[in-house]
């Protein structure tokens, strides 16, 4: 039987406890998760993008969760099926958390697997992130709003002293 | 028996019928209304906030319906929970003109309601200004299009010196 | 200050804590809430008209929560507006569970305020329950499916001596 | 490693090219998925249950794929998560072929994964069969349309014999 | 330059006055527009075949528009392509009230220009006409509500005489 | 008998293959298609208006169709109603991809429809181009994905020469 292995893609600036809670469904189920933070390096964010693995490192870490030991977190700023056929990855997995997120969601999913047969997998955000996003939490964080228990721990503190920075 | 106070927020840059529609329906159903001009201070708009505010106050004047009398007019540039914590405000009320403006609405509504409990109630835009919003009226109007119907008249007038200037 | 009363109709059948939570968020905006448990006296339910009565009180009651005074129960097989003409309520709130929900709700809404000027306040559904219908638990309860937590604990022991029955 | 095992649950009253796809598509990336014919024993539909196991039987070999090796098939009337129960089945794979699909799955998925922590994994439909349902090439195929290229071509000649008969 | 003609399919069980809407705005664009009452002999309607050709008849020409004069009205019972090659008609209009209504219309739509080439024109229903549905009026006007300018006076009369009879 | 005449707005930067196949729909329907480049002289694209025509061109002589001689190209950077005024063209013909898509259109047709009395024909894009949008063709190509089939041939090659250049 051969290592079943997905990939989870997204810019994650920064990850959120709905991405989290994501990764960690889909560690359950496949065999290897690769977290994928994906950039564009004209674009600057929030953290750049050995900041957002890090971050991601840690919180995943800090879920004492057995199955994160199965997630790898890496970085790319290409095209994304370029990755997966040198990972020799056959399928990512990634949340919905809306009608709209499927609208959206489609297009890049539907061109992927024309270009090299990927496939997408798609579970459901648990409904208490359903409304959590790494662009809310920003807004609501900069102007100091709680953001505890949507952002993981270690990622609440370092945007919060990003804005007060 | 309290009075019931809620808050009607929006950057109205500027405002329109579908708006002006929506305060005063909400005038209508409880004691008093703010209409809250919000505005990002980094970004500037076809009109600043006191204008803003200044067209509301004369759209509102001149419908000559009584509710107008239970709206003021105020301004804010941070966070939206807490004016509402500053003026006991319990309660938002918003248009809803379509289901995508719903997936929209749906993630700072939730947000608002997690970090102080307010409430947000949704009123549904009477279909007569179902595609109106300040948008594609400043399209319209930039290259001389009729927006009259669709914008207060005084706002239309406004919005026309503005591109003739 | 007159007293604002609005009504949450719905067939109930049986009600939800998804509706429940609807109805005390409304009592806690607005000074009287009448449910209002509407049937067509031609179809039968799970429950009767009664029966939906008393499990919505019990449930209501057992909330332990203040508001929950501010609520009464009635039922009405007719055209809903006439009630609503009959008892001067001038508005009604009803929950918002997906964008869906905002489709099928949209028609009547317009259509009762056509009909006699009435409102209806839309409050989003609690995310908690945001898959929560009373259809989807007694399809689930029927197969003996556990609906703890998602039906108030007397309306699910009520539906399942039903299915027993 | 253990063997991963996804099940694709409906009524497939019959079965149709589109869910073919996903069936294949699921064995492509698990290493056994079961097909699960659910129905309602008191409700008759087009084929009974043994008749629509014997035609995606038929139509899965016909496809000449390796995968299709991997797919066993069976029935179950009762409750879904019990069947995944018995069967050490932890997720389920479903096609989505618009965002109106995504409205009617949703509280079921939610459901499922809050009774017993079932995963539902969904693939976005083929865009070349983002149209078909079961419902739709009966209605075509019982006025004598020809859903050829929709059906297998098993199917599609057991419905006519139907229709004929 | 060949006449272009096109058809207008529905069950108008009964007419509305959004039907009409866009009956006429088609009839202003082609140059002959087919009314064509689709109806399933096994269920019976509010209103028989000939009474809603009869009834939309009476509404066009209470219209008074010229252009109602290119409207025939007709009726079918099987496959709608076939009507359509038999009267070599190339395009249907409809209209769209919603996103709902777009995705309701889309496998039929999709379906029909795969069986024969037949092209589905959509037309937005007039926002005044957004939630009017044949369904919504009947169920007012069973129950005594006012669905003038909702529905053609002659269909209000004859909704109102069937529900007193 | 007059001929009708209508117009197919949008930025086409570039033209893809969904759009080609919008064209040559509306022109086997339609006496004579406007295909009509609408630019902001303020923003720059990928191609120029010229450039783009340029490729819409030779990309519908490239189809071979017979239709594709119906179809003349043109620029406009103002209010498009006052384009179809000066030129006497009753109606828009436009693809619809998603009910994202038709949410999106709503406003300016309604808007169109309003000012001028234009009227919008929305036609479903052929499934298999459904994903396809110059944006994302633009990204994959960006990055040097394979955008043959999705793209005309000679649109590609300009693509790739663009971001090789």
């Amino acid at each position: 039987m051969r290592s079943m292995r997905v990939c989870c893609p997204g810019s994650f600036d920064p990850v959120t406890n709905g991405h989290i809670n994501i990764f960690t469904r889909a560690a359950r189920m496949f065999d290897e998760v690769t977290v994928l933070v994906t950039y564009n390096p004209n674009k600057s964010g929030l953290f750049d993008a050995d900041e957002r693995i890090a971050l991601i490192r840690e919180a995943l870490d800090a879920t004492g969760l057995p199955e994160a030991e199965k997630i790898t977190i890496d970085t790319w700023d290409s095209l994304l099926v370029d990755y997966l056929s040198e990972h020799d990855i056959p399928a990512l997995v990634k949340g919905l958390r809306s009608s709209l997120d499927y609208e959206y969601e489609l297009p890049m999913a539907q061109m992927n697997q024309r270009l090299t047969g990927v496939e997408t997998f798609f579970l459901l955000t648990d409904p208490e992130y359903g409304y959590v996003s790494s662009t809310i939490c920003k807004e609501v964080a900069k102007y100091g709003g709680d953001v505890n228990g949507l952002l993981p721990e270690n990622v609440a503190e370092a945007v919060l002293a990003k804005y007060r920075g």
